[in-house]
């Protein structure tokens, strides 16, 4: 392996100004830094990321810890983030909590004993966040793709209150008083979408009642399907459903098509996320979208602005993306 | 930051000792190890990575190459990897070619910069390995999640040209004699399932026929329901179409809802992968089972037994799993 003694060697130059111009330092000048990294590469050379890192404090890393990273849309934001930090000079440490709080902490260890740059994360609680901003007032730039906090740490996120709230009303407009939710994730501590729910019901005069909110008890179309089940199994099943996301929705449209229950026209269905399934399902789905690409790019610029904040001067910030609905068949209204 | 000196201090013992029990290092006896844990636990103490690996010439971080982070299917075998490497103490560096073989050199070169201890790889082009081999033999350990080599690096994969044939074989014994294909990767150095579907027409005495073979131009929903548009609209369209993956499938059995065409009485469709939306399509899509948990596992054990392999005895191994029929109602025959 190639070492900066040999391009040293190879270019005339010290060692010094070698290390320098490979970090790109503005003390070299331009033509000799080219002149340099032309030799670099010309003798295959490899920087060592590990003393590097002991020198520099520096270890050009970024974790990224997902909740489910089988989850269509995390992935992708986990592929918008990579190439992003990619084009940076940054590699993605990856991570999932699969839905379990102790999973979460061992992967921030993980992280922390990794010494990464920073990090994103997708909290697994969204109203418990103490561990999170304990380690971003200790110094760790941090930015949490999802989550309620206020203060203390950095969030870029889909509005999802407003996402839930603007498809329920969108519901309420074309005629339904009578609309389903399945959502667990208010019982899991992402209350968000609920809540949007539950506002846009009581601005249109409607009390929500609680047997149309049903906990799927997982993510997954097979989920969503058996929630179906039970909820149109009701004395005075729903007219229309917003799911918490799309997984859960095609899950439902199956068991409507099994059932000869007729969507749009005997039960309307709203999904979230907007994944590439929705267009093409057997009803194309209404759905909330959701900006994974704008989302990555927002927060991995962000999350290097804090690493470059070395005296943690910033205040954080809580940026909340305001959601476009996607209207399709699955919502159209009966004419 | 605890360091091995404030262990040291708290248990009365040398930094050497400290450290080697940490390393977990049969010359230090059980007892004091498991003492020697609790105090570096109590004191929150926190490896340091960068240095660690400097002395030991090891980073415990396996870089894993997707072609594209976005398949359901990559995705899945990506937690599983994830998982399993969590629990033998290393960490995963992603990252995606999505497509370009620019990309994987790029993301190649960035993991043995990051001095990874070994790679899983799901190369671009199955049949252009060479710069694969080349840093196999150059002593980094490394196991290819599919492919086509044979000698110099290990292949750990299904066997998609045994899937190819057993599915499109299945359709032969349910009578179809013109059979649909839809897949590019052929024209993109991935042969292996053309190849299958051809030799199950040729085994039957049916002879391929190019204009049954259609390239998507792409693997996702969207492209599928193209490609079966420009399929069914051959003067003689074929009567099963096998798809290389289940989102190509999902397009077409769109496509095939919206202009009345029924499935399977009009046509029959075999996917490809076995993702969760399969079961749930608006006809259950009938598709070769993808065992994404044992292979990631089968993938990561041989991983590790290759970084253990210090002096390279070790031969490059081929195994190949044999794929399982998955059938539902999209290729149910008729009565």
């Amino acid at each position: 392996m190639a070492r900066l003694k040999d391009i040293a060697e190879q270019t005339g130059l010290s060692v010094n100004t070698v290390s320098l111009a490979l970090r790109d330092s503005p003390r070299i000048p331009p033509d000799t830094r080219e002149k340099i990294r032309l030799a670099a590469a010309a003798l295959d050379y490899t920087p060592n990321y590990s003393a590097r890192a002991l020198v520099s404090r520096q270890t050009k890393t970024v974790g990224l810890l997902l909740t489910d990273i089988t989850s269509p849309l995390l992935t992708q934001v986990a592929r918008s983030v990579e190439q992003e930090l990619k084009d940076l000079g940054y590699v993605t440490l990856l991570a999932a909590s699969n839905g379990d709080p102790k999973e979460e902490l061992r992967a921030l260890a993980t992280f922390r004993a990794r010494q990464v740059d920073g990090m994103l994360v997708y909290p697994h609680d969204h109203s418990r966040l103490d561990h999170l901003r304990r380690l971003r007032v200790g110094g760790t730039p941090m930015v949490l793709l999802a989550g309620n906090c206020e203060g203390d740490v950095d969030v870029i996120c889909l509005d999802e209150q407003a996402g839930a709230l603007r498809a329920t009303r969108h519901l309420i407009e074309a005629g339904h008083r009578r609309i389903g939710l399945v959502d667990g994730a208010y019982l899991r501590g992402n209350p968000a979408k609920t809540e949007g729910y539950k506002e846009a019901l009581r601005a249109a005069g409607i009390e929500p009642s609680p047997k149309l909110v049903i906990d799927p008890e997982g993510h997954s179309v097979g989920h969503g399907h058996r929630a179906f089940a039970r909820l149109m199994a009701l004395a005075e099943p729903p007219t229309a459903v917003l799911t918490a996301n799309d997984r859960l929705a095609l899950g439902g449209l199956r068991w409507c098509q099994e059932k000869g229950v007729a969507v749009p026209h005997d039960v309307a269905v709203f999904g979230f996320d907007n994944i590439e399934y929705a267009e093409y399902a057997s009803v194309p789905l209404s759905s909330v979208d959701y900006p994974s690409d704008d989302l990555a790019r927002k927060a991995v610029a962000r999350l290097i602005t804090l690493i470059s904040d070395r005296d943690q001067s910033l205040l954080p910030e809580l940026v909340r993306i305001q959601p476009e609905l996607i209207l399709r068949e699955s919502t159209r209204s009966r004419p």
